[in-house]
């Protein structure tokens, strides 16, 4: 392999060069265009905002640290108790117990004979799967269609739709998402049970579960664990399990263990930028520009802050 | 954790349980349906067709078995070229080398200095990114609308999408599809570098991109593969590839020692049920029906045949 096959797939390079189509399909090669990469170092700090340590967990994992921002306008009840379960230290010394190929990586409680009882946090709590419109202050509607609800975009940060004839709004299960494992009853969860989608967006999830968040660092910890035998993708002998250290409120971590990440402005100019360097790529790599982006393609940028 | 949270995000229970919403949003609980998985008991040997042996090939990695079926009438020069490696014993020995956190996993030859030579088979090859529609004699379109194509459905077991408008069909890049790595020049590959599609499908890579299968069985072999620490995930340091063993055409390997799988086929009214038991799924687990399927959401039912 050349130097240069290091770059297939995702190319890079300044030139621009030539299509070589059949003639009935000839058209001209794309112009080339900033890629996303460009324009995140083409932001201004205007462009980015701090995760918020009072709605930022860290879960650490033997390979590191998984940081997953909370959010409380979709699912306070639940955001508020899987922070009482942090304090609690409920989840330390938990485990990552099941890992599904293209689908979910859980972790919670194994131990059904002698479960690790609740503190101050609920076991259950009515079910957030969807919330008034009127709670979600921060949509930027992406005006590309979508086949499971009628408007998608994007709230403070998040994938999210909603539908106006109904008044909800509700978080959408792209890639990363974290939402609240139940049983059959619809308030049957309440946070002490958590997946994060490792796999193509199982959108029929949505309205269907509480999504309390995204993970937004650490995603191949989750992603790449060896997937479970039994069904599902549980373990199912204890020595599989993924053990948690800590999973903390990052408020309640010293300022000198703190992770500073800052996520893109989904409600800014450059945002919006992002979003078409998805939609439609550039040259010369590019042959085609795809004229389309699907929610769950659209990257929401996130870098260490300095 | 109870024994019935095990059943958490999928439930099979058998009781219609009541819905809990806001009385706004009062619905009726949703009917019991059958399953993918109900479905698939339920078929008939005539719902199945098994793989072609001659259009099939047997990556073996460390973990197991990587099974790749062939789909020549979208890539039919670029699938007689990877038979031919296959034969050139061209793989066998060389790793994967790449592994992008929800993208791709990817292999080939790693060495620049000392590329492995080619020997009947080519290294390059005129792109195949999209066929003529005749070439697709056995499409079934979904009836779902896709924002990326004008038509999507499935051609004999592949997702596939086309626009009657330019006369192209094309492979659809989902979940574990198989495409042929290039450099910037549309004919730049030949399906030496080849990788799987590992996280949400990146649907922007159609029509750019030679794809020329699909991994029926052992994709976790893939996904689960640590991510590489360089650019694009690639691996830096060769201790890290994993290595290819033999990579075989399943009609050179003795019957004693081939993997029997069938594809449920995919013209068939029983597919069309399973592909609308994932678009509206029954109670009791599920509180809303998404009324829609995604092409790549849409399960392409695969089993060992007896």
């Amino acid at each position: 392999m050349d130097a240069n096959n290091k770059a297939m797939l995702l190319a890079g390079a300044a030139a621009v060069a030539l299509m070589t189509l059949a003639p009935a399909h000839a058209a001209k090669a794309l112009a080339e265009k900033p890629t996303v990469g460009d324009l995140v170092k083409a932001s201004k700090p205007s462009d980015w905002r701090p995760l918020d340590p009072d709605n930022t967990v860290y879960m650490d994992l033997p390979g590191g640290r998984v940081i997953i921002e909370l959010a409380p306008d979709f699912a306070p009840n639940h955001v508020a108790n899987i922070k009482t379960l942090a304090r609690d230290n409920y989840f330390d010394g938990l485990a990552v117990i099941r890992s599904q190929d293209n689908f979910v990586a859980q972790w919670g409680d194994a131990d059904e004979k002698t479960p690790r009882p609740f503190k101050n946090a609920k076991a259950k709590l009515k079910a957030e799967f969807t919330v008034p419109l009127a709670n979600d202050k921060r949509f930027t509607r992406l005006p590309d269609p979508d086949g499971y609800a009628a408007q998608v975009g994007h709230s403070n940060g998040f994938p999210s739709a909603r539908d106006p004839k109904t008044g909800q709004a509700w978080l959408v299960h792209c890639y990363g998402m974290v939402g609240v494992g139940r049983d059959t009853d619809a308030d049957s969860g309440g946070g002490s049970s958590l997946y994060a989608v490792t796999g193509h967006a199982p959108r029929h999830l949505d309205r269907n579960i509480t999504v309390v968040g995204r993970v937004v660092s650490g995603m191949p910890l989750l992603s790449s664990l060896t997937r479970g035998p039994a069904p599902m993708g549980f373990y199912d002998k204890p020595e599989q399990y993924v053990p948690i250290g800590r999973f903390r409120v990052a408020a309640d971590v010293p300022d000198a263990e703190r992770s500073k990440f800052e996520v893109m402005r989904t409600d800014s100019a450059m945002y919006k930028a992002v979003v078409e360097a998805q939609r439609n790529r550039g040259g010369p790599w590019n042959k085609v520009a795809a004229g389309h982006v699907e929610l769950c393609n659209a990257p929401i940028p996130v870098r260490e802050a300095k």
